[in-house]
């Protein structure tokens, strides 16, 4: 097996990064090791404008000490209107997060209705402009099948845009990989969290609220398939980490937040992951060429990382002036990581 | 809809009582509406002999202001012999309970190796002393299909072993139901968590760790199939809460504990549920009734609990000298509650 590794610009289409202090405090995780990351615009209030995006987008660049290339991404409300979607492409952004009403942390304001005539209509403008479509498929029905029984929303919009790309955000259930593998305008993104756990890993042993997210880890064989995708470099799949920042404190309560923290050790898990199945040769596709063809991706700082396979213990948490978070694998030790002058 | 309702000699088939002074502060939740309860072995010096059950009956009887029978019963280790077996016979002691090694709470002195030469033997003696064998039955698989993958002993027992009676103890999949309609010895418990909730309830909205229990809450499906088999009072299906106290502080970590306490509010949330589905004139078969006949019961306080239809707020938790429990239904209306005399 080899000892070190080299990853060209990695990319991460889906990523948590909040705003203020904790942007502030978890950003490097994020744009140290990646040439660019989709941005989420889930913030408290959702980034609904081109002037937002690109003020949340100078926010960010200032506080970077790296290159890194957030590519911003607009939420789409009912109200979303074609000036504004042209205002957004002349500015540089393409992307669309589509979040269903109440789906999920921060989507109050998302969509009721996905298939009324004002949605279809922002739709076919997103199609004529060229955007992407991302859209977090969940129905509010029962907890294991809300991905399942989107689908077939993800196949009406994707039969009837045929020239609009459209991304399953965070794919967890194995019928969704059947489904991208029939419209050829219909791809994915993909978590580490997805493809490295199951809802054993939530409830098997203790309940571990550090492990609940949404979408819902799934059943074993839906991971099986996930994680052969990604092994694969399944050319419709894109990585998209869905690393969201809770505080220790809104996880351990009555009601606790969706979401895992997986920012700070993307790079070494993966390397782990793909090195135990024999797949490390598959890992620079799967973290940064697939995304690059996926989205057209043309704009982005060069950056290589280097790994090397040594011991690396994850700290129990992360510190922040807003108080800690927990990040995935804590207290663990990964096989891989990320050599000095990279981090 | 009636404003009152009587039932005579409600009881509990499974029941977590502890020890010392969480046994005194939870005790009268269960002692004074119950006629009796079958009282789990699975303490921290789990009770395998019929000494230290005789010993922890006393124990409970001490505490007790009002009448109330605690069903006891012996934990099987794989060292459980035939003297040990005549001995708690003699004693009145009727119950033996089976854990899997590493299923739940309390399980570690269980046993491995369900259909060897030595369990099977013991099977024998309590055929032939007339025991009953109560089973947590899961396979240590993956979480939702547990129970599921445990029938197969279960069958395997109730064939090979026909005169003894075998409890599917806190049924909570489908599947089980059919089975025990299988075979004539075969028989179970169901909690008020099992059908009145589902996966939903644990992770749906947030995560919440009050409503985790093994087994797991499973479907929707199954749900509705284990509800329908109480308000019909199914023949072979006793009541058998699983109520549990533990400590807030044991529910909210990053390996929170299993157990729903349920204990406070059992008879008046039962109420509640058989009068929203019209079929409050089987409560008392589902409550009582069923118990005696499957367990063959002769020796029990006869009791009357009223209950009146009015609104009973649940409150936070439950102040013991060991910290707060959090009761199933905490801060929530029911909308039956037992009258004064009885509490």
């Amino acid at each position: 097996m080899p000892q070190t590794l080299q990853l060209t610009n990695p990319m991460d289409m889906h990523l948590h990064l909040r705003e203020g202090e904790m942007l502030s405090a978890i950003l490097p995780f994020s744009a140290n090791p990646f040439s660019a990351a989709v941005v989420m615009p889930n913030l408290k209030t959702p980034i609904t404008t081109t002037a937002q995006a690109l003020a949340y987008k100078r926010q960010i660049l200032s506080l970077c000490s790296t290159s890194f290339e957030p590519l911003m991404s607009i939420f789409l409300t009912p109200d979303l209107d074609k000036q504004e979607l042209i205002r957004a492409k002349e500015a540089g952004i393409h992307i669309l997060k589509l979040y269903p009403k109440g789906s999920t942390t921060g989507s109050e304001k998302g969509v009721k209705e996905m298939l009324c005539e004002k949605t279809l209509h922002i739709f076919e403008i997103a199609q004529e402009l060229g955007f992407i479509l991302s859209i977090h498929g969940e129905s509010n029905g029962f907890c294991m099948e809300r991905e399942y029984e989107f689908l077939p929303i993800f196949a009406h919009i994707a039969q009837h845009f045929p020239r609009l790309r459209i991304i399953i955000e965070h794919m967890s259930d194995r019928r969704s990989l059947e489904l991208i593998e029939q419209y050829p305008n219909l791809y994915a993104t993909l978590t580490l969290h997805h493809i490295t756990m199951n809802l054993d890993d939530v409830l098997g042993g203790g309940i571990n609220p550090h492990h609940f997210c949404k979408p819902m880890l799934k059943t074993k064989k839906d991971q099986q398939a996930l994680l052969q995708a990604a092994l694969n470099a399944h050319p419709k799949v894109s990585f998209g980490s869905d690393s969201a920042p809770h505080l220790e404190s809104a996880k351990l309560n009555s009601k606790g937040a969706a979401g895992i923290f997986s920012a700070p050790i993307l790079l070494p898990a993966l390397a782990e992951v793909f090195a135990f199945h024999n797949a490390l040769d598959c890992l620079q596709t799967f973290i940064s060429n697939r995304a690059i063809a996926n989205y057209k991706l043309k704009h982005f700082p060069i950056k290589t990382i280097t790994l090397e396979r040594v011991e690396n213990p994850v700290p129990p948490y992360i510190n922040t002036p807003l108080g800690h978070i927990i990040p995935l694998r804590a207290q663990t030790n990964l096989s891989w990581r990320i050599k000095e002058e990279n981090r």
